[in-house]
């Protein structure tokens, strides 16, 4: 069945709109680049004023052009692009590419503009790619499609690469050329006003050419369905992405703890990201290490790396880095030893790494890597070759090639050479072993590299079935909401809790000082003594919290000191004192983001030390467990000093439930928990104070 | 006065012994980088197998040159070293570069070669560089050395690099020339035999031609002569390393939480670079991003970065990267935005960034830069661009030359552009603004000039006077080297940090249940008790320490608890109870580094979260000032919740303290003060328990 984007990356004939007579002009620089690319079908240039472009017949209009067209690259002014869009509709196009800028990015106006725009596209059953974007490129020889306006001609390879800013295109296709990373498609998305992130992601996990994603974004169209996407696809081809652009935009008025803490972090983008398998790169230099990496490469079977070099300080760079990032230094066996011994110059180290000194030439390297990669403790390399006088970098990379292409395991080279001789290399072997300019850069290749094959080894895990008892829930919100509250009591909060089986403390509503010595007594001494209405953040400061009360009469005094004698109302909640180890357990709503769950230690911690982790819902049991695991904390959890470990099944059902929670209400907005007491016993895992804000009604 | 390296670094005569008539042999292509570098001053070959090289007069030995000769560069096979050396000395030759390989690198024989040839060197007064080693450059035109087999002939610039390794000085040449960044001198120390990191470094503090140091160590030659020399000058010329290898070779047997948490972080080392003002990078490519930003930069008067650019996404990576490496974005007055707007395109955003749309020519790139520079809130800028087709690139940086020249404010390029038109941009502009070819790289080297400024303003603080009493320590150390003893028991260890003034728990030593408790009513209740004998790491687990004790009653029968009855030696110490945030105060040797101080936040999170700081000896108030400052829980002891801050100066004082006595006592090998309780007030800032190892007598 063919796919909506189909007319987008591979039609079978195009019309520039716009093409221009101008030399210099994008319309007649995207009419060359289609051309000098030799598109696989016919081409039809619209211009008014001119009845011949480039050799080709130009049509007054896309209506007046005799043939169906199936992809229409709309350059015409700003003002002209709705009617250019009727038409287009009119004739029968299946896809437009939107290059024209103008739209969203210049305010109110522009916005309202595209969305028109979008809506006429729509009303056609017609895909629209941009506005305000730098076009499409599809190298398959069977389409050989470059619908940009990029001064550079894509080299052919299997790499997709999604750019969501057009200018950063430019330099991405240019800087391609220069590392000779091939690529399979490329699509610049500029304002996202129809095709989205997420489209492009699904079309290309069915793309046989593409094997790897590179991807540039400032934002996702539509966060769940990305990360619903990118979480399928990603088990098969690795996402590599540069993210910019902040989570938030601006300072929010977060007046919880956990709405202050993913304000301030970004933390909250990577944990998204890495849910979604997605691996977050820091710069767009990475991206295409890691990218060529992948593309040249398969997965390693493991995390140990052996590095050969003909240099020692590089060799040691290599080293510290490999650590670093988390890769292991494989030990060679004795018989790799033994066999590499007699071959290597007098003063060689014969050891991981290998520095077989400034005389190593290419048959030397071709027999070291051979010999290294069919070693079974060693799961891929790192080649160093600082090119001395007497060694030809281009014989060096030729030997590497053919020892590589032998053993199924990834390679990464470094070449600290001149760029002369790198030019000529990309000449000689199209597809030669990926190259890095640092030992650095190639650490953290086959770190992406490793981390892929760890993310492919880790199973999905399971969304358990949890009973919960939704229409209580419903039922105590809809009372907030008719009340014009944003924020639950603490009483609500705990039996919304209670309603989706998250343990809390045990606890008693009082209305007198005698009903709190009563309740105080039947919970049993120690007891917590709390104002429970909304409103009150910091209750310690507040003064609406008492804790540690010992006896009836301490309880008695407790509640008219709370109530100020009945002054603040005479409602009190009397609970257990819980003890454990704190954590916080929380969720907030990204604007960017969508929905996530928050887990950290509690008290001091999360306060001061801001030690939390993040996951958007909804979560698998393996991804809660991951979750706990991800703070920095986790040993204390875990047990120090001869402690025990607290009941972590308890966390995690815990944890688990809130996803649920969460999933199952888009009103919610925020929730702490926090303490949330994690002990031993899993019955003694409870909540012991929450809040929950709920969105304002519009 | 002449320095004792002038024969290395200025030379008046060079022969080269070893010159070799093979055209690939190392001693014929130094002989041909010093003649085709034009040296300023006579060669003279030395080869006893031929009576002519490359056109010059080749001598049989060094004591055949009837002149008098300043430097030999040594290249001969490794037997013939010493003998050479011999004869150099016997000439009255002041300075040797040994290039030939096999010494200290290939094992012990190699060790005692290669220290007997210093030992003879020294004999004669002379300096020497290497063995093993490529060699040394000054690109002075008034002496023109090149005295390396490098195949890149240096550019002249005012950055001086240092490399250990030899082959990575080969393509540290290689990558110079790439980014057109000069060099006033390069030296390759490889052994360092004689000639060491700290004496290179001084050296080129003295010299008007070098203006920042980069450098590239795996080791320090004296750790302290380093930081007492670095210390220095890095307030006046900005020292950048990558220093490669591990802090500690190989895993230790770290008894104490302090050398364990050394040993597996690179903390210690980052501290000793911070300590010393050196900048320390994760790679060499940020290495020359750095240089080449220092090199043509001023120090920036503050951290305001102002952003231009033609395209949006690089913009905003480069935003996000500004905020990441915490520099500030510029806010633009109102006079700079007005005189902007009439220049700037339709639909420019006119902010910062600045995003000006890819019509962006040369004469609107420098005039924005110079408008925005002269804004009194910019410190430096950050100018991205990415040439679309019709915009020249090296008319773009020729605008922003003349525009960022009139203002003493730092600029920092990313041109996201092919390599052909970087190799023109060098022709045209020689020293033009320092280039990255990403955004992030920009930001971090604008960072890198930001954290100069700060070094630079921050004084060297005030090493304290204080009193102790140094012969009560060293009584102890020396009874207890008596006695054979690595490790001082619990009092001995709260005598030595009394007699040093770093307050301690009251206690007292008891030898019978009825003195501990008449001890624990006199100390008053609760009390601790502990058995105090050396050897006793994690003492709850031992059973050695007993605390909270409530009651004489108690007291009485911990007493025999602790004791068994008698059977393990019958003293026990009593001490007071302390309360306050625990902290962490120690020091260890490192075999590298030297002595450090640590500071870190106790109890839980010294084991866990691993939340310590290190700073070498000696410390001043400002440096104890910020190792306080320096761990993520400092704002737990600033005060959270409403909690006083502990009282500083106290906290501060003991560290002074401590310093103190670790730079009296070479033999302190490791010490654990913990917990130290900080506390708000400064007469309850004490020690509650300590470790004190001393080194082993050899």
């Amino acid at each position: 069945m063919p796919h909506s984007l189909d007319p987008i990356f591979r039609p079978r004939s195009v019309a520039v709109i716009g093409a221009s007579t101008a030399p210099k002009a994008l319309g007649r620089q995207i009419l060359e680049n289609i051309l000098n690319y030799r598109f696989c079908g016919p081409v039809y240039p619209v211009n008014p004023k001119t009845s011949e472009l480039l050799g080709l017949r130009c049509f007054p209009s896309v209506q007046a052009i005799p043939d169906a067209v199936d992809l229409a690259v709309v350059v015409v002014p700003r003002p002209a692009v709705p009617g250019v869009i009727a038409e287009c509709g009119t004739k029968g196009v299946r896809g437009v590419i939107v290059i024209t800028a103008g739209f969203r990015e210049t305010g109110e106006e522009g916005r309202q503009l595209e969305e028109a725009v979008a809506a006429e596209a729509a009303r056609y059953g017609m895909r629209l790619v941009g506005p305000n974007c730098m076009g499409v490129i599809n190298t398959d020889p069977h389409v050989r499609l470059n619908a940009t306006f990029a001064p550079t001609m894509p080299l052919a390879g299997n790499v997709a690469f999604l750019s969501q800013s057009g200018a950063l295109g430019v330099a991405i296709l240019s800087i391609a050329e220069e590392r000779n990373l091939g690529l399979s498609s490329f699509a610049s998305l500029g304002n996202k006003a129809d095709v989205a992130d997420d489209d492009v992601l699904a079309y290309w996990a069915d793309d046989p050419a593409t094997s790897v994603v590179l991807m540039y974004l400032e934002s996702f169209s539509h966060p769940a369905e990305f990360a619903r996407v990118a979480r399928q696809i990603s088990r098969k081809k690795p996402l590599l992405v540069v993210k910019s652009g902040k989570t938030q935009a601006g300072a929010r008025a977060a007046i919880s703890h956990t709405g202050a803490l993913a304000a301030t972090s970004d933390l909250a983008l990577d944990a998204f990201l890495a849910h979604c398998g997605v691996q977050r790169v820091g710069t767009v230099e990475e991206l295409f290490d890691l990218g060529l990496a992948f593309a040249r490469n398969p997965l390693p079977p493991g995390p140990r790396v052996a590095i050969i070099s003909n240099a020692g300080g590089p060799a040691i760079l290599a080293t510290d880095a490999v650590i670093g990032h988390g890769l292991e230094m494989a030990r060679l066996s004795e018989a790799t030893l033994a066999a590499l011994r007699p071959r290597m110059p007098e003063h060689a180290s014969v050891s991981n790494p290998l520095d077989m000194l400034p005389d190593a030439d290419a048959p030397l390297y071709g027999f070291a890597l051979e010999r290294i990669l069919a070693d079974p403790g060693v799961d891929m390399a790192l080649v160093i070759f600082v090119p001395p006088l007497m060694v030809d970098p281009v014989e060096v990379i030729g030997a590497l090639e053919t020892a590589r292409r032998t053993a199924a395991k990834p390679v990464v080279g470094v070449l600290m050479a001149p760029e002369e001789s790198r030019a000529l290399l990309h000449e000689t072997f199209p597809d030669h072993l990926a190259l890095c300019q640092f030992p650095e850069s190639a650490a953290r290749a086959l770190a992406g590299l490793e981390r892929q094959r760890r993310w492919c080894a880790r199973g999905p895990g399971q969304e358990p079935k949890l009973q919960v008892h939704r229409a209580a829930v419903e039922q105590i919100l809809e009372q907030a909401q008719r009340e014009g509250r944003c924020e639950l009591h603490l009483h609500e909060c705990f039996q919304v809790l209670e309603a989706y089986g998250i343990p809390v403390a045990r606890y008693a509503l009082v209305r007198s000082a005698e009903a709190a010595e009563e309740a105080a007594r039947s919970l049993g001494f120690p007891v917590a003594m709390k104002l429970p209405w909304a409103g009150i953040a910091h209750k310690t400061e507040a003064r609406a919290l008492a804790l540690n009360i010992r006896s009836t009469d301490q309880a008695f005094h407790t509640y008219h000191g709370l109530t100020h004698g009945g002054a603040l109302g005479d409602t009190v909640l009397v609970q257990e004192m819980l003890s454990g180890r704190e954590t916080i357990l929380g969720m907030l709503r990204d604007p960017n983001l969508g929905p996530l769950v928050l887990f950290g230690l509690g008290g001091l911690f999360v306060e001061t030390l801001r030690d939390v982790a993040f996951r958007p819902v909804p979560l698998t049991d393996l991804d809660a467990q991951e979750l706990i695991a991800a703070i920095r904390g986790y040993p204390i959890l875990a047990g120090v000093r001869g402690q025990k470990p607290v009941a972590f099944a308890s966390l995690e059902e815990a944890i688990l439930r809130l996803s649920r929670l969460v999933q199952d209400f888009d009103v919610l907005e925020e929730m702490d928990i926090n303490p949330f007491f994690a002990s031993e016993r899993p019955e003694e895992c409870r909540a012991a104070d929450a809040r929950i804000r709920l969105r304002p009604k519009p």
